[in-house]
């Protein structure tokens, strides 16, 4: 049952024109992988950002940063970095937040806009803002969008186009600087949704952090057994088995991190998730085939949403061998 | 580690030229979904069999299927069609194959050989046999090799392209009919692969059936949340859920018959997914790091694998956005 506010409706399939007038001075990006890199591609094809400024704890990624040119600058550091900017975002793994938060708050200029890209909120929040100084507007954020691919050459322009990025302004947060983020993000192709931090880490315990927990969980079981071999998983992988290895592949620290941070949603949703699984085995055990059949119809509804609202294509087979047909 | 036998290796993206000669006389389907369907077609184009005749229970999908053209007879019955057939397949869902074993038995051509497709062998095996009469070569099969659509609409002929079909033929099982079956699975665009009932049964329960059952299973318990809605899970599944949605879309009947008639061995993987779990769960709860990044690491050399070997596309995000880059 998809409600009628999720009609499908007609998805944007290209950027657009850059914008008249930048919406930010001096945009630093702390951390070049993924999504820092794409988002300095999008700033730069949009033109959202007179001058962009990148920075990254390692120096091979500033490096490759460079050469890559994405960025105006590349910081040696990230202090340098945010150095005048008026809109800075952190783009590392959610376990190295609150230590760039600490290295950056006193370089922070008066008025600027910190906000993040992390796939957590609390606990973001939890570490990055005791750091801040006043007068700095802090605005986390969380783009839900991504490839299985990570570091500076995995970013590309469109990563953020018809994705969701999830808003989550503390009480009292500046209202100016929350429409001037949404309006940056909206510009990156993205819809913008306003929540609370904890209901987004309950949100995406299910719709991403347990996704990815069992993918790594029955990618790991497969590799484990002795009685089919590696061989064997591999070559019999299109019965099901590899679309779950594509998650699977996602950044281990990232993901790492991820766990760590959110441990309290993604236990209780894992929880949910053992507890109807419990339930199928049975189903199994006793021969229950009604019972296993209502549930295999049910769940066609939610991929009919999913694909009608833009989010996910109607190709078969993920349009995987479309060139073929 | 990927295997020095599992390098990397040019994979056919076409179907090649038809055959010079028919590899059969008389080719019977019973059951025209997205198998009997894609059979047709690429027996067609390829040339396999001089005449191609389809069955199926239901008149609605005679009716498509005569519509479609994709059969040179639509015979009204099972038995009608099996008359004078030198290869006969199955492609009905595991459960009805011993009904149609028995209907058509008396019918069967002295020499023929039959096959099916079942995701399960050996139960069919049990189920299908003891219907044959003397002089018929059961050879049962199983092409690993599908997409979530079915009926006949669903079909194309270079579904089995470069996928695996693997051959249970039963002890003392005629060599000249299993060369047979194994070249018209080749001319179809398959590789061949032969292998006990059993250890099929136990190979596709971790690459196919319990992948399966997880996706069924997590698609059900986000639909059944109350703190987070239908609306939340569709806006935010491009964090990772939606992966899973594609194999939970698959036909209701296929897959409960499939868990039904393969109890043991899913049930027996289903204990090994569930015991890792049960240990990846721990991890998170005593934040050990460590353990979840080695394992997050470890499961990346199984996706190269089944990249290298042709199974699956490297294109990021399974391609799905590729036009757009």
């Amino acid at each position: 049952m998809i409600s009628s506010s999720l009609r499908a409706r007609r998805v944007p399939d290209r950027l657009g024109a850059p914008l008249n007038e930048p919406l930010f001075e001096r945009l630093a990006l702390i951390g070049i992988g993924l999504i820092g890199s794409s988002l300095a591609r999008v700033a730069r094809s949009k033109g959202l950002a007179r001058t962009i400024v990148a920075a990254d704890a390692s120096g091979e990624v500033r490096a490759k940063t460079a050469e890559l040119a994405i960025a105006d600058k590349v910081a040696e550091t990230a202090a340098a970095a945010v150095a005048g900017a008026d809109l800075v975002i952190l783009c590392a793994p959610v376990g190295a937040m609150g230590t760039i938060a600490q290295e950056i708050g006193p370089y922070l200029a008066p008025g600027a806009i910190l906000s993040d890209v992390g796939s957590v909120k609390a606990s973001i929040i939890s570490a990055v803002a005791p750091h801040l100084p006043a007068g700095v507007h802090f605005v986390p954020a969380h783009p839900v969008a991504g490839t299985e691919y990570s570091g500076p050459e995995a970013g590309f322009a469109t990563l953020f186009l018809n994705r969701w990025c999830i808003l989550t302004p503390p009480d009292g947060a500046d209202p100016k600087a929350v429409e001037r983020l949404s309006a940056f993000w909206r510009a990156a192709g993205a819809n913008v949704e306003i929540m609370q931090p904890a209901h987004h880490d309950l949100v995406l315990a299910i719709t991403s952090h347990v996704p990815h927990l069992i993918a790594y969980n029955i990618v790991g079981t497969a590799a484990d057994l002795e009685e089919v071999t590696r061989s064997e998983v591999i070559k019999f992988s299109a019965g099901g088995f590899r679309d779950f290895t594509r998650i699977a592949a996602s950044d281990p620290i990232m993901w790492r991190d991820i766990f760590l941070n959110n441990k309290e949603a993604v236990l209780e949703m894992l929880g949910r998730f053992t507890e109807d699984l419990t339930a199928l085995q049975r189903m199994i055990r006793r021969g229950d085939g009604q019972g296993l059949s209502d549930l295999f119809t049910r769940t066609r509804a939610i991929r009919r949403g999913i694909i009608e609202q833009g989010q996910e294509t109607a190709a078969p087979d993920f349009g995987r061998r479309a060139g073929e047909r």
